[in-house]
């Protein structure tokens, strides 16, 4: 589908909408209906069930998204956390400098100061996106995040913070105390993070409030131990930015043990772009072809960053692939800067006595994003249905219940869908309108099984107590007993898990 | 136990720890760690499976925790959201009016100006809480929103919601064209607010940016149908404001029939005080006798609170009874308001053709105080264990998985816990030191169940497969086939739920 058309379905089904609706809506803001709120949840845990569960020594914490401005000093996001950005003095409409000089500067304008990206501007006559005036001007740079009066002396100044990773590098020498005194030592954080866009545009791939689900691997650089073997036949599809650069975007399928071999890239970093990789297709369950691995250039990435591969699916909504994660080898950047920041040292002793400043790996995970990619990748026509195919344990309603005529079936029906809520399996339960009508809103909000009680399950004989089960996929009917409903079921609700790397 | 040693205990376990430690802390913050983290996500889970389970009509959104401006000034925030403030010239410690004067004027100084406050403050010659001296002055009125500088063109002003229940009104509309277009209607939001407190103490009880689980049910005046008799014998612990304004501050024992008929409140919300009484009671399992319903006075409540009841909990911690939730009847104040500021008219046509704008009944749970409350509540001394009694389905960590002997025993002990993490029981693997100390560790962790792996789980004969399973808090044990696990412990986590209304 579309964007608009697809946008459309989900507004219209309360997965979710524009935020302040009645106000006109909030530039960059969606608010989560009660589909949206759900399937967000079950992302939200089946991402956590695979990363955190990557190890024993990996937790999830949540700490508070406002940071002191020590911090943001210190983390280099006060100085340097600008996008150029190119305003029209016709129609005052305001742009990212990169996306207005795409073709002319397809390489960003990254580092370049406003004069010079003014002057490529005005040189090339390049028009207003949106009027087509050739009056675009480049103001000083604007610090994306949110600034804020803290406390009530009126001197203090915080920040709704960018990213969640600088959470996780101030928690590190209390979690350090907290865990096991080892490395490698896993924080997660799935929260917010806060931006303020120039062009919040493309919906939930551009907001201004956006959720993060971030796992910071903190590692000894000279041994980080893994069982690689495991993961070594795996073929990944990755795009090397030396090729890139050369105007070579295709995928190329390599083996994780030939990118550690010919590709020079380090076994820990393999082995979890395979865990990320597999995320993306066994556990969002994105078709394999539609997922990249895109690697960065010298010239794109951050300059701490040693590493850093994007992880991209194709969105048919939008277009082309898009950036719905990524994986960041940041070396010892963060703990650097801020020992700097803190004035404390904030390397650990290991057992046997040596000193280290643990190195970072970063896995992180548009939530928002991810959402919406499993709304584009899932959710289509099947002839006349309207059919979102979501994995079973991310569907927002798991069982649809319906009483077959609400007068006589709704009382077993009812005591139905409370049994299954009480054994852990939520469900709908929706007494309106055909039964056809009902399996096809169904459909629409992603729901895998619908139970329907009917007249033999009130009845004497073998069929007593059975309901039936129809499947959003195969469309196939089944008669089960009411009591084996929860059992049999749950196997499909299962989170999938990784083998535990230690 | 004291604040100090609760809040030691709670850091020391991970549980919670004051936001940007290695920078000193950040006033009125703080960062959640595992335990804490999941033991939020439990109380949340059982929130929501209580309150949103109350009727098929009632939905759990998330919705941005930004407002424009627009939405502030209707709600009556951008003029009113004001704390008076005290500020001592000496010292430069600054002070709620509230509490500085809580003896000389018990009934607080809600709506007096600055100046009337400085003249009593000067009048009586009170004393700096924290310097002595008798410079206190007044300042003019502090808003305790954090306002944002919205958009790129520096001319939009935004805020972080002072409460969740704003985003809940705003929503409104959407969801009764999302929902089956009928009242009661019910709106839940578990997310952030943020306040900019004057003086953020008392750990969790005072935030700058902290959790609320609120539920709005927007309801027809003429017909809010509920099964009252299922509750009317209820006996629910109130403080009237009544007898508080004559000095009695006793609890007295009153039946929910009796509330309405001698009471003279309606019937729609003492329903809904009983069952706000039986969350604190049968699901966060708080002794009755430390739980109290206590009215607001005309002076006390918010000017469109028809109706406002706080739930207090007794916490030794903090010596005394303490605001954790509240039951407010709003009436069609915000609907009303947010109709003339976005010139929408936001009446809803029920089946019949009567138009009506609804009311509402706000319950509202404050997810930090609670999560501090069963931490008071819970944990505590039994002789030389620490042990920290949840509710099984609130344990952070639900179960704890043994190997008795790690070199012999680990190998089955960790296909154990990956079972079980498989099964949807999360478990924490504890090889490490004796099995008394494990127990301890779990003990203070509030881990309910502990599986040890033996030698018998390995030996021939008829243990083979079985391991023992350790209760917190009966401290027996008993052996359990290792595969009969999950299911003989499921009853134990499942969520208290309410029987439906409707």
């Amino acid at each position: 589908m579309k964007s608009d058309e697809l946008f459309a379905l989900l507004r219209r089904r309360g997965v979710f909408w524009p935020s302040a609706e009645i106000y006109g809506g909030t530039q960059g803001l969606y608010d989560y209906g009660p589909l949206g709120t759900a399937l967000k949840r079950r992302i939200e845990e089946a991402w956590a069930a695979w990363f955190v569960g990557l190890s024993h020594d990996y937790y999830l914490i949540d700490p508070a998204e406002i940071l002191p401005e020590a911090v943001v000093r210190a983390s280099g996001h006060l100085e340097n956390f600008t996008d150029p950005e190119v305003i029209c003095d016709t129609c005052h409409n305001a742009f990212r400098a990169d996306t207005v000089l795409e073709k002319i500067r397809p390489e960003g304008v990254d580092g370049l100061p406003s004069k010079e990206i003014e002057e490529i501007v005005r040189g090339r006559g390049v028009k207003c996106p949106s009027c087509g005036a050739t009056t675009l001007s480049v103001p000083p740079p604007f610090n994306l995040m949110f600034g804020l009066d803290y406390g009530v002396t009126g001197h203090e100044r915080a920040y709704l913070r960018p990213e969640t990773a600088q959470s996780s590098y101030l928690s590190f020498p209390r979690m350090w105390d907290v865990g096991r005194h080892a490395l490698p030592l896993g924080i997660a954080i799935i929260g917010k993070a806060y931006r303020n866009e120039i062009a919040p545009r493309q919906l939930l791939l551009r907001m201004r409030s956006f959720e993060q689900a971030e796992l910071q691997i903190f590692f000894d650089p000279e041994h980080f131990p893994l069982p690689f073997d495991r993961v070594r036949d795996e073929k990944l599809p990755v795009v090397r930015a030396e090729r890139r650069l050369a105007g070579d975007e295709e995928v190329v399928l390599t083996s994780a043990a030939d990118l550690v071999s010919a590709g020079k890239l380090p076994e820990f970093y393999v082995y979890h772009m395979v865990h990320t990789f597999r995320f993306f297709r066994d556990v969002l369950r994105i078709p394999p072809e539609r997922i990249r691995l895109l690697e960065k250039s010298d010239q794109e990435r951050a300059f701490y960053n040693r590493l850093h591969f994007d992880v991209e699916v194709l969105l048919d909504s939008m277009g082309g692939f898009k950036e719905i994660g990524g994986v960041h080898y940041r070396g010892d950047y963060d703990l650097s800067r801020h020992g700097q920041g803190s004035g404390k040292d904030l390397s650990v002793t290991l057992t046997g006595g040596r000193a280290v400043l643990p190195h970072v790996l970063e896995l992180t995970y548009g939530v928002d994003r991810g959402l919406w990619a499993v709304a584009d990748v899932h959710l289509g026509k099947d002839g006349d249905r309207t059919v979102w195919r979501l994995p079973p344990y991310l569907a927002p309603v798991p069982v649809g219940v319906f009483p077959l005529i609400p007068k006589e079936h709704a009382k077993f029906a009812e005591q139905l869908s409370d049994d299954l809520a009480a054994a852990g399996v939520s469900n709908l339960y929706d007494d309106s309108g055909t039964i056809g009508k009902r399996y096809a809103r169904m459909d629409e909000a992603g729901t895998p099984f619908c139970v329907t009680v009917d007249a033999e399950t009130l009845a004497d004989g073998p069929s007593r107590g059975t309901v039936t089960v129809r499947s959003r996929d195969s469309k196939t009917q089944e008669r089960v007993p009411a009591t084996e409903l929860a059992g049999r079921l749950a196997p499909a609700f299962r989170l999938p898990r990784p083998k535990r790397s230690a």
